[in-house]
């Protein structure tokens, strides 16, 4: 089985995927609305059919929310077996006003950067996953059969918080393990850099409450006596950092690898701008620890940042309070090995050792998850890596994502494989907001990258 | 003209005297609710009345709010020329359910502690008020005549910003000055300790926010490498006091005096207890300057409070965000010759200092008023102090008072005079609370308070 005819037929075959693909976005699938429920009943239902017509094995699958499609397809005897996940609801479109087409009536713009696929869901996530049935279908259509053996995996929740993936996950494990999940989620680094991210980092999120007086006092009366615990709740978050902008945590930094040499290489070659990536939002200068670059600072380098504070009185004039509360929301980003519920009692016995002895604290236990980082060892990371390379102008990077994935981590805590993520959408594709949009590069030349992938990977 | 019959007359009198005040406490002189605006024109007529009784050249002055009353009565020659200030408004008595008669319907009431006028404003100010009326009546009554020369200023906004206060003073400065003003509108310490305050804090308000990203941010994305304003405002506010207590701002202490000798002996004398005044509000320990007594914490020393922050995401569970913007109001208590302008001038050029790069800061406005601090040298200080000493259990003494009252700085600033402030009222008169009250104790002994006043201010 040779890839350059199913690269030729993913070429000429371009203008029905397109088809296809606008068939899946007329759907309205937005999960987080009730209106629309019956939308996403019929996403699930044109997921089956379409995977039907491709002769896998595949059904819907009823949860207590939305339905799941589940699909299976043989590959040649001793070929991996790769689990390839996606999601088909999207996000909701308000405020309509904003676009400038209806938002489930998708459509092809000539921009001056070239074509695009305008509507709701066509980068996030309906375009991505249909890179990888596109890529199937021309397998199947050229050489009557897929290089490795696939289970197809969509959920219709991601946008609304994935409620049933974790007992799905469980009560079908058997069903659902494979050799790697394969996920199709993510973007290109800038323009024409495929990217597999390979680093995720972990979150760990802590509510602290300050608590002082029993009443909030007058300060007139009570000013310069009483403990402030607002002020005490600055002094707090004032000492987490010191001043080269490492946090002071005991332990922190316990599991935290130094980035190897061969991935500092790849990242340093990626030519990543600060100061265009600051100047987006108005800043310049990088924050963070003074002897990180940039991107070790966003991707795998740990953090500790304060993400809400509140405290007596803040509306309009002036109100004398002395406040009996100050509260503040912390999170810290993880990385490697770090241990998220061993930083949060370090943080806690850091707290409790700041209070003056007239002020006590409650804590409020958020998120506590570790971060991911694969083991690009996995010749599956190897393979995707050649394949995209080969494709792009530019050689792929493995790189980090500042924020969390839970799925990725879903499939190693439940499924026991690792996930190896990759994409091509672009930072303008306006995702969750008015006007999304994929790029026809994108979607083109990502079916013809997962065609490569599924080629080296068929030969691991 | 002798004092003797004058207290005897009062305490035969003091029937009649609840009397009058009943009339005055039955009208319902809401200033802050537009709904009772004809009850302060009543407040008001009545009050005019009664002064006419004593044959006080007395009217009602318009303003664009509630009206003025102003009246001037002539004492002996040379005899001192006494401005009385009081305020015939009250507070809102909301909520009425928590009220156990109805607020304008004035009662005795037996308590363990003895009998009480129950009625919104029998405390704040119409009691205190008609405490002077009456010893003035008791001296007309006996002598036919007062021992000094009196003007009666009242007004009617005092609950709602005395927005006609200071016009009023400006446009009638010639008529309303004295050689000082008298203003019953304050407490005894403790139970038994009469009190004339010679000192009052003033207060510096600033509010600042401090700005970062153009936008909230995602903390996964641009957690560690954009500056965070919420840091960057704890990092200042921890900044501004050192370990020891003191406040950090350049140049703050000063014009800062230290507390004369015979200051400090009258607060040693008082017994003043830390433990219970921190105690009735959750607290044990004076959280000030570690080397100052707690009634310097609360009287003559100045402090630097946080009154209100607000930061980012503020509700219920977690949100990653990295905030654009954070905010707090700050506030300074001030003493002595302290300048305002000066302080406020030197804490934005810290603030300034503490800003990285890529923050700014904007700041607002709010009150600056110096501190007040009356000169007891003036002979009606020592006077008053005489009369109340006779009068009650414990000698009187010069306190201080954490907050401000505006209306002791404008009579200086306006008129040129100071003021005598003191007053009968006890900690648990519930002022602008339900179940207002003041003590019988506290009406009569006031009344002979002002009659003794009258007596050595005429000696003058």
């Amino acid at each position: 089985m040779t890839l350059a005819p199913v690269l030729a037929r993913i070429d000429s075959e371009l203008p029905q995927s397109v088809e296809r693909l606008f068939e899946l976005l007329r759907i309205q699938s937005i999960s987080t609305d009730p209106a629309f429920k019956g939308d996403c009943e019929t996403a699930a239902d044109w997921l089956v059919a379409d995977l039907q017509s491709l002769d896998v094995t595949a059904s819907k699958r009823a949860t207590t929310g939305h339905p799941m499609v589940v699909g299976h397809i043989d590959g040649p005897k001793d070929a991996p077996h790769v689990l390839f996940y996606g999601h088909y609801d999207v996000q909701p479109v308000d405020p309509l006003n904003l676009w400038d087409n209806p938002p489930f009536e998708p459509r092809v713009e000539d921009t001056a950067k070239g074509k695009v696929i305008r509507a709701r869901g066509s980068s996030d996530d309906k375009g991505q996953l249909m890179t990888f049935i596109e890529a199937c279908r021309a397998w199947k259509a050229v050489h009557g059969a897929l290089p490795v053996k696939i289970t197809f995996f969509f959920e219709g929740e991601e946008e609304s918080g994935s409620p049933s993936l974790i007992p799905f996950m469980q009560e079908n494990a058997e069903e659902l393990k494979a050799d790697i999940a394969l996920i199709c989620d993510t973007g290109l680094f800038g323009e024409e850099t495929p990217a597999i991210v390979t680093r995720l980092r972990g979150l760990l999120g802590e509510e602290i409450h300050i608590h002082g007086p029993s009443k909030d006092l007058h300060s007139g009366m009570f000013g310069g006596i009483a403990a402030n615990p607002a002020r005490v709740l600055a002094k707090i978050i004032a000492g987490l950092h010191d001043d080269t902008g490492r946090v002071t945590v005991a332990n922190f930094y316990d599991g935290v690898a130094d980035l190897p040499a061969d991935i500092a290489a790849q990242w340093d070659a990626l030519g990543f701008s600060p100061e265009g990536f600051l100047g987006e939002v108005g800043l310049a200068k990088p924050a963070g620890e003074q002897d990180r670059s940039a991107l070790e600072m966003i991707w795998s380098r740990p953090t500790c940042e304060v993400n809400g504070l509140k405290s007596g009185y803040t509306g309009d004039g002036f109100k004398t309070v002395l406040p009996s509360v100050a509260m503040a929301k912390i999170s810290f980003r993880l990385v490697s090995k770090q241990d998220p519920l061993e930083i949060r009692k370090n943080f806690r016995a850091y707290v409790q050792s700041m209070l003056p002895s007239d002020c006590t604290v409650t804590f409020k236990d958020h998120s506590a998850s570790p971060a991911g980082e694969m083991s690009t060892d996995n010749p599956a990371f190897q393979a995707a890596q050649r394949a995209l390379s080969e494709e792009w102008p530019r050689a792929a990077a493995f790189v980090g994502c500042g924020g969390s994935i839970p799925i990725a981590g879903h499939f190693k805590t439940y499924l026991g494989m690792d996930a190896l993520l990759t994409g091509f959408s672009k930072d303008d594709d306006q995702l969750h907001s008015p006007n999304e949009k994929y790029d026809m590069e994108s979607f083109h030349k990502g079916i013809r990258s997962w065609a490569r992938i599924l080629n080296e990977l068929s030969k691991t």
